[in-house]
């Protein structure tokens, strides 16, 4: 038995090594080029860091399907699952032979830079000042540049999935899953605004904003290299399965890390989700328990909340039972999650993606 | 000779009829569906009007590869050109017999869908209260739910290209289109936004930005067809460069219709573009002329300027040949494009083509 920080540790490791193949990639894909402005607008957000745990997943998956040892195959290169060959591209193109493998790290990027522009937009939304440690995009630049840049990688996200060389109708069934899993995450940001003024919202309800908001992007990233490569239906939706489990594990832990992180280590102030009035899974859980959610912090200016109010309203939350409901919900999810890997060969990188899953439940920020 | 006038009301005729079967479409497309808000808003500029040019460009295009008699066709069930017939698009698809038709009026709700993300997006980056004679979509919503609805439909609209049947590697190909085009619009407004501060902006540089921010859309209409339905490389080409080139002048004629249309016919102050510091061609041209530009208008406040003012300012420009040398380029750039059209059959549909082009720089409005 792994223990958890163990198994931090190893997850950790793999992460890291995936991301400096990422951040080489980005660049690679996403050169600085005329108008400039635009383009280093675009690669800001980029360019300041991130976990990359989304392309982690899609690189791993592959890892998994193809069945090799992690960290051992040229991602530019990656083998496909069938002996047959893919056809070239195009009659024109630059190499005429036959190609049996693909440009997975293509996909792993493209992931990447949808993440990127969904965060440069809720930025605006939001108008929060800072991310990853700088100053947001429309901060950094201004708004009409934050909004430029966020289209641009919206349809640079697609290009560059349409460069994997994966055969046809499977490029096709990518660029749907990229497609389908935009239109969701808008319509998770929709709902997640309107239930800002709403005291009625369901666990489920919760949930299912949660999925389309956050949790569709990890199921993307899980089925991709399943549909590119040429995995079964099956596969496919399983992979698509652990995503969605996992990823609304991943928003539900980041719920709690909210009240139970010392501000510091946070980066902003703790229990701020409480003081803006947002709704988490514990909020909606402790309001069923009969909590008055919306008395629980007096001000909704996060500059102006003690920690003692913090602590109080942490207290009244674990009374209720909304931050041992929330740890068990995202428990479950994982467990779900990593039961459905069972489609994947046994090897050492479905071991990862179950440690994935663990991790994400079990990270302290 | 068809006269301009004759030549105006038959193409005011001919995209009339194609705007009412594109005006059936987009609500079956984009059917309001929750959350209802995000729709309705994504909706919002769509369903206020448009005169729909983009579509009728594809739909008349598709008409006259297929050589077929205008209108006479179901576009949801428009012939290919191939006689070998298409694999369906998967095993689990609807109908399980192969198709020889694909549904063109996909890829023209698509193209004016995007043209609709832009507009809204652009709206919020210049601030701007009224689009189609309605309050932009910023103003009567609200600036997230702008930046959102821009974002669904900018995935609605791959989604919906996604739709159209067509084998796999042109369905493929199709989306490289649409993502490049969006990418080069994109680069167009940041070089649009980057020229306001600048005095020396080329002709040519004019032109390119014109190309990228508004001709290609065109370009995009006009070649998507040929891809969709299976013609050759050099049709597909040509037609691109036919979009090229009438878009290029329809830029060049709003810029021209700005200064020379009454205010009330144009629905906003005759000459804004010149309060405003905009580049046009034609102050580029004059600049290039020894024009002082910047002198021309004393305010920078559309609310302020005197009719007076303008008609000073349009004479010096007169002057200076500025206003011809617009109108010649504009013309030029259609005769450019019409004789591009001689890889089409001769039809009725590639007259049409022809007269839009005409009527591109003759319209008044």
């Amino acid at each position: 038995m792994t223990t958890p920080e163990a198994r931090e540790k190893a997850v950790l490791e793999a992460v890291r090594k995936r991301r400096e193949r990422v951040n080489e990639a980005i660049p690679e894909e996403l050169p600085i080029q005329r108008p400039e402005r635009l383009y280093e607008a675009s690669r800001y957000l980029l360019d300041a860091g991130g976990k990359r745990l989304r392309p982690t997943v899609l690189l791993t998956t592959a890892e998994a399907l193809a069945d090799v040892e992690p960290l051992s195959t040229d991602y530019r290169e990656f083998p496909t699952l069938d002996g047959e060959r893919a056809e070239p591209r195009s009659a024109d193109s630059s190499s005429g032979s036959p190609r049996d493998t693909i440009d997975i790290m293509d996909a792993a990027v493209s992931v990447e830079v949808i993440q990127s522009f969904t965060l440069i937009h809720d930025d605006i939304m939001d108008d929060d000042d800072l991310r990853r440690g700088v100053p947001a995009v429309h901060k950094e630049y201004d708004l009409e540049t934050a909004i430029l840049a966020g289209d641009t990688l919206y349809s640079k996200a697609f290009e560059i999935m349409l460069e994997t060389g994966a055969k046809p109708e499977r490029a096709v069934e990518a660029l749907e899953v990229l497609a389908t899993t935009c239109t969701k995450i808008c319509e998770g940001q929709s709902l997640d605004v309107t239930f800002e003024n709403r005291v009625d919202v369901s666990p489920e309800e919760y949930l299912e904003m949660v999925e389309q908001k956050t949790a569709v992007l990890y199921a993307a990233s899980a089925c991709l290299p399943a549909i590119l490569l040429g995995a079964d239906d099956e596969t496919i939706d399983a992979l698509y399965g652990y995503g969605l489990d996992i990823g609304r594990a991943f928003q539900i832990q980041d719920d709690v890390l909210d009240l139970t992180v010392p501000s510091e280590k946070l980066g902003k102030q703790r229990g701020s989700d409480l003081v803006e009035n947002k709704q988490t899974l514990i909020t909606v859980h402790a309001r069923d328990q009969g909590v008055d959610i919306e008395g629980l912090i007096d001000t909704n200016d996060v500059d102006a909340v003690t920690e003692a109010e913090i602590d109080d309203a942490v207290a009244e939350l674990e009374t209720a039972g909304s931050i041992s409901y929330a740890n068990e919900t995202a428990q479950e999810l994982v467990e779900q999650g990593k039961a459905r890997l069972e489609v994947l060969p046994d090897n050492e990188a479905r071991d990862l993606l179950c440690d994935i899953a663990d991790y994400l439940i079990e990270r302290g920020y």
